[in-house]
């Protein structure tokens, strides 16, 4: 059994992992890292965990931990894990990072976007960037740090790589369109997250600011091979979970239908947790939820020769918990979809 | 492996049923039975399937789904299935009935409340009434038909059982407010269902006259050992699953809450899905949904002394899908938990 | 016109008594006290309000306050009002508060459930309980200070005084089960009324302890002329706004459905902001949210004797701002339904 | 008193129609037509308007409503008003036609999108189409027929028309992606608009081919004086009112943001109904909820140079019952605002 830990198993994506975890059938949970709850007993955080676990939160000691874990996923604040991270806790146990540390490959685009100073740039070249569709063959047993990607990114990535790789669409005319559920605003405590501000109501937020914009830009990047800008407006949906990704580009030649469907098909035939819908089926949120899906299809718009892709997937699960999950399946030579066969929830 | 056929497969709880049935190590499902659809790919009317199951929909030949399946689910209207029953079918195959057919002992009753005349009352007292943690005893290989109970009754019946059959409450007093999530209304197209007639508003409905009164009080009626009579009403709440109980009883003596804990505690705290929650703590939906867990607690108002027990379960599952399957692994000798060891997912 | 007041400007019923006071053809809004916000522009705050009013946020002096307006409504937390009223303040000013300060008339049984001292019982008998359809006869020029009812109160009053006052009901059965949106929560910025905490979800809380027990208890009680005892228990609903009561209690006597009928009628056809609705129409919230009106019916459970009233409002109108405005429509001589003609948004 | 009668009263938009009218000064309602219901009490249909009308539902007749009121709303599925109105009828009434019969000037747009055929296309330039702040100048007491703009078309072309009309965005690189409120999607009994299907998700629909696009293209083609081509995505959004636009467009040269502000300001500082937000603050859609007014904001993404306009209004007011409200008032020579000075209701 692996033994693993998670620090900051209280946030919305750590329960999500620890829940991932118990059904996992290779994982020992050890260590439910919770700062704010220390002491406390984990199910009186989370009651849907009553009678499951006993378990108390623990703190986060990062090194303490590391000497007992195999694993340790961070679900922790951006700079958090950047400030703590050590040489010695790398040599002892394997970290997957939810948080933007060490996601970005530029430090300088790090700290120009998430306004602190990166305590340890020199960790960076270590990570993996571990968006598993692309990046699988970087992920296996001697990477020590893996930068699990957001949850934005994840969706929007996915949805455009093979159009963007095989050139099929302009990269620098790429307009993102966002929408995301509620739990990706988090657990604490504002006034902005309460029901009856967010009910019945859509926002857009962050325009043109958001930090998962230079990251998107950074991947795609590797896929057309050269430096992109984009434009990337997320939006407040009245909703727990789900994002929504509608992504328009401009086509780089006339093209038909059936070779951009071939084209995807190409890149995502073999991805289980990847698909490519029938013609003429969108998308929708729901039809992913509490899975690792990743639901994407597209139309060509004729009149404007414009292409239109619309991903979807649980924010929680593949855009956070999921594939945090799925890359530690990776590092440890685990089939990649142990512990994550999860039948989507329609409701 | 088990063979099973579902006759009823596209409503919300066929639909959980599939989902059930597909994470279950010891099924295998054969038959995804819809008239409506007939002939249709289930993953074209239910698109989480999609890329998961590539079978169509079968109609609702009962004589021939017996032939081919060893247990057979029945979420169908009422009537339907006492209509077609023989007892050539019942000697082929076993029927776990997600309808009222077979659930109440008295025929008149049935007809009363249901407004329909039984077909098959000669086959009631072969039916065994599938509350688990009541009735286990009687389910076993030899059954050939379980009436599955309703969402409001399993909820209604485990609250009060432990505290009537002790006799610590007067049965006749007791009220139950009931309130239910929208799934419990199906899924075909009525306007009172549409999400701009549910959404933002609780209405009572059924007052004084829901079917489900005679079956809780039938039940609760052989833990008192005499015909009982109470008031129940139940809600329609503007969230998609869960059921919450509130009742209120006399009770008989001056007794203190540590003793009726104890009468809890004797009768649930070796059931595995039954969770009787710390003192304090009150039981919220959301902390059973998706999972087959029953949340229960209770206080003593002292100044009126009456008892208030709260009860929340996923109408979905141990109201339905969960606990048909619960009842299958006991017809066919399995661990009674077996692909029910679901997490409850809080959002 | 009639200067007004408000501390406590930026709470859900204050802002909804700001929206009320704005459409009301006799008043003049002065004062937009909050004590949070002061100095900031009410319009940034609310953003509902750009370009209506460009007036900034005032503090909580109530002694100043008192030398420019007419009439302050109070709507701050409990002891805040009790803590720095004046004699000299009610003698330049009209009070009308929304906290529960000067509704008990007990100074005992309010520090008894409110846990704090009460720094002006003397003030307490000088205040006219405000519910407008009971005491209207009360309420009038000469008074100073108007204790406006909750919103549970109100709903719960209205639904049971008639059957109390005329000795139809046994009082001492009263059960209320209550129901509320999350608007009656608050704004405050807890992690118990986040979205993804409330969404899908209901719960009972209080229960047995809600403050609003002694209230109503007390107001029933003066309509049976003795002291009661009854059982409420609140709940949270996911929604903003609206109240349902499903109240229960013993029939006296063997009584028609009429007969009840003749007496709810007695009291409340002439009553415009009570809906005594058709035999077997059944309140639901949506049908008075945003309006001043009460829907109240009920039903004989025949097989029990048992009388079910049922009765929906909007917690932020009838259950407070609405009601506020209709008790300072009568302290002012003004007709009592001005500015509160408001049709129900029925979403 | 202006006699007003409705075709289609028992719609959503119907509903909010007479509810304007209700809080209308100089109107006064006649004719409350509804096929489905007709003879039935509109009360007992829309329980909100218990108490408050009696009335009963009409029907259809346009030739005897024509006789009898000063104008006629149609708030009737596409083809219908086109199929009834008769030149005699224009004589006797004035219509506002909520549908989309006469908003298209090109027939064959019109045949093309809405796959039917028109029966009165010599009646199409009678019409005026009554987006208010546009084409104010042409609504005036001679007009006869009145086309009312599309909820996703009012809120697209206000947050475009100034930049277009003043060529400072390039409108053939026009992106529209739009989130509507279920609302939109009618009263008619559908699965797809079963609380169950809708909550909880977010779904693009009408990808490409959604009929409000044509109408904006020829509105927006005015401003530009040429014809243009424009992507529009519609979403279906978990909540009952409310319209987002985000909208992308190239700019055509290097621009400051205060000059693009001074556009805006240009166009809509003296529009009641139009607000254009303080820099930095994003529309909401609850902030015009039950009211007539358009929220707009808008940032220049400097990295892409795009311009991103967000606005937001309330689908069934701005974007229905209430524009039509304002386009009979300026019919009749009222004071525009008349019955629709509304404070938006943020919950």
């Amino acid at each position: 059994m692996i033994k693993v830990g998670i620090i900051g198993a209280t946030g919305y994506a750590g329960n999500e992992l620890v829940r991932l975890l118990m059904n996992h059938p290779e994982t020992e949970l050890i260590w439910y890292g919770s700062k704010s709850y220390e002491g406390k007993k984990y199910a009186d955080v989370y009651r849907n965990m009553f009678e499951i676990t006993d378990d108390l939160c623990s703190g986060d000691d990062l090194e303490k931990l590391s000497q007992e874990a195999d694993v340790v996923f961070t679900a922790t604040p951006q700079g958090f894990l950047a400030g703590i991270l050590t040489d010695s806790v790398l040599e002892k146990t394997k970290i997957i990072d939810l948080s933007a540390d060490f996601r970005l490959k530029d430090v300088k685009t790090y700290e120009e976007w998430y306004k602190i100073e990166h305590k340890r740039p020199d960790l960076i070249s270590k990570a993996v960037y571990g968006l598993c569709e692309i990046n699988r063959h970087l992920i296996d047993d001697s990477v020590r740090l893996v930068a699990n990607p957001g949850c934005y990114t994840t969706t929007s990535i996915l949805a455009l790589y093979p159009v963007v790789k095989d050139g099929i669409i302009d990269a620098d005319s790429i307009i993102i369109d966002a929408k995301s559920g509620t739990s990706g605003a988090g657990r604490s405590a504002k006034t902005d997250n309460l029901f009856c501000e967010v009910n019945e109501s859509i926002k857009p937020y962050g325009v043109g600011t958001h930090r998962h914009i230079p990251e998107i830009e950074e991947q795609l990047g590797y896929a057309k091979g050269d430096k992109i800008r984009l434009v990337f407006t997320p939006h407040l949906v009245p909703m727990e979970r789900g994002i929504l990704v509608t992504a328009y580009a401009d086509l780089n030649d006339d093209i038909s239908e059936s070779s951009v469907r071939e084209c995807y098909s190409r890149y995502y035939d073999n991805e289980k947790f990847v698909r490519l819908l029938d013609p003429g089926v969108f998308p929708q949120t729901r039809f992913t939820k509490c899975s690792n899906y990743v639901d994407i299809n597209f139309r060509i718009e004729p009149r404007t020769n414009r292409l239109i892709v619309m991903a979807t997937l649980d924010n929680l699960i593949k855009g956070a918990a999921g594939q945090a999950v799925q890359n530690m399946n990776l590092l440890f030579g685990l089939p990649e979809s142990t512990g994550l066969e999860m039948v989507p929830v329609i409701m």
